[in-house]
């Protein structure tokens, strides 16, 4: 496939995007790799590999900037740029570290929503311990009870070919309590749907439970999603500094700690975002990929290593079953 | 002061709960502790300290039922006779490890909500890595924004008594992002009626930033916080079971978690809820505290020691400086 990366996109970029870039493309002698940013951008006579080209666009997105208004004023950004590639049939995915608001804005202005999807959702795998896929991570913060329905079908189909299952994805809601009835309108009415889709759901899975292998996919709204994503990553992030700072103090400590030191940084890699590759924008025409915004080569390029396994004909993909749900719900509904 | 103890509430009820009750009433010489229950819950002629005694009851609510339902149907439930002898002045607190929507009810229902304020809020403490009070963790899940505004300005006065702080508390918005503007409806308009209270109001916080100790208190609604609080102490503990397995896996490791082990239980005591007493109902006139329906005798005698540290005279210091709070905002609105 064709991948349109943002080469201006992140806190990191353009240097650590283009080392990634090329690390990835290294590996994927079958695809081809975009690289989207200012003209310059690479110095004359790089050593590019021969699936690596360069497409100028002006700069990026900033981290702060309002990503809409932005884009109006800046048709031209990397990201845009890269999103109109997808649009036009030069590119089947788009990468981009840089502002989430303003990935998903070029994304809906410039690539478009797949039919009957009134929103998109970001879907990010959280890890540890048993990895799960969770959705909406941030898109939408506002949400409907529909919106949360296509999510879980979206999500369902897109975690069957992410983590290669045989079987159909078990779906869970995020939600306050596992008996059905719990929950603020938006879960209640969400729960019901989902309950009367025909989707494989597991019913309402706890904050406890979120990674504890009782669902591959939970489904929840932008807001709430986005807090326990970052909450969870938080939270790994300050148990393993506890860990860290308990086992090297004294002197004993220390010995052992030298022992048992690439063990405990097996530990942190298996809760790395970094190693995770990038959150899929689910619902709009086209793979639309968004990397970690601190990420550094390493996480550049299983980002791209992923949307090359996972992305090629993923919207049509996402599109054909989305449509057999509407259409046998509208059967199913009295005339 | 005189605490009413659901003897009969929680998974390890009645004995936990007595055995916890006894040894935090050896420690509080001067409170008085009431423990509610079945009659014959005692053997006669148990050893009993002198500031210890006994108050007879139905049947707690059970973990599975529908609270308001049950607690009309059993009117003499434990909770609820103790909920009585805070709203007849024959408790100043009450304190629960049961059903903890059973405890909100019987709160409602038969003590009562302070002036002006809608709708109460569970408050617990977060104890990782910097101690922060989350509100609402769960007794609303549908909220309005003037109900944060409530939680804020309940959870500052108790975080400072809490916490034993000098200054007044730092409150922060749980959001999904830092900026003002972010956040579904119900974070923005918070957000501006917080920032326009006159509360020490540091602004939104994201899920990363929980727990980095940026603020004192985190407001937000019922459904959010649950999930935030569980999922926080949910990927704590899978950490630590991670590490623990990575620690004590071959023959030198095993060593070396010898030594480690000490040092590895300190930080799972320093995440465990149970190190960290209960959580309170804020926004009814009385004490009313919630345990860890698991919680042990550690956990529930705690839970008691620190509503004798933290409980005398909170609701009328609560309802002083929300009536406070209500003048000066309708004095400040426009004619």
């Amino acid at each position: 496939m064709r991948i349109a990366v943002d080469a201006l996109g992140g806190d990191n970029a353009p240097r650590e995007v283009v080392t990634g870039t090329i690390a990835a493309a290294r590996k994927l002698p079958d695809d081809e790799l975009v690289l989207v940013g200012r003209p310059g951008l690479i110095e004359p006579g790089s050593d590019l590999p021969q699936n690596v080209s360069l497409r100028p666009s002006g700069d990026a997105v900033g981290m702060d900037e309002e990503p809409s208004a932005t884009l109006r004023a800046h048709p031209d950004a990397s990201v845009a740029v890269a999103a109109e590639m997808v649009r036009d049939g030069e590119a089947d995915a788009l990468f981009s570290a840089g502002n989430t608001g303003a990935t998903v804005a070029a994304a809906l202005l410039r690539v478009g929503r797949l039919d009957g999807c009134r929103r998109p959702a970001i879907a990010t795998v959280l890890p540890f311990p048993s990895p799960v896929l969770l959705l909406d991570a941030g898109a939408t913060v506002s949400c409907r009870p529909q919106d949360l329905l296509n999510f879980a079908i979206l999500g369902g189909v897109f975690a069957r070919r992410y983590f290669g299952l045989d079987d159909e994805a078990r779906i869970g809601l995020v939600n306050v309590g596992e008996e059905p009835g719990k929950g603020n309108d938006l879960a209640k009415e969400a729960y019901r749907l989902m309950d009367e889709s025909g989707i494989r759901f597991v019913g309402n899975v706890e904050g406890r439970d979120i990674g504890r292998g009782v669902a591959d996919v939970l489904v929840t709204d932008g807001f709430t999603g986005n807090i326990v994503l970052k909450t969870a990553e938080g939270v790994a992030r300050e148990i393993l500094l506890m860990v860290r700072s308990a086992v090297t103090s004294g002197a004993l400590s220390k010995l052992a700690a030298g022992v048992l030191r690439p063990r405990l940084l097996g530990v942190r890699d298996q809760v790395d975002p970094e190693n995770y590759g990038g959150s899929f924008l689910l619902g709009v025409r086209g793979s639309v990929v968004i990397g970690h915004g601190n990420a550094h080569a390493r996480g550049i390029e299983n980002a791209l290593l992923g949307i090359s396994r996972t992305g090629a004909g993923l919207s049509e993909n996402l599109q054909e079953v989305l449509s057999a749900h509407r259409l046998r719900s509208s059967e199913g509904r009295p005339a």
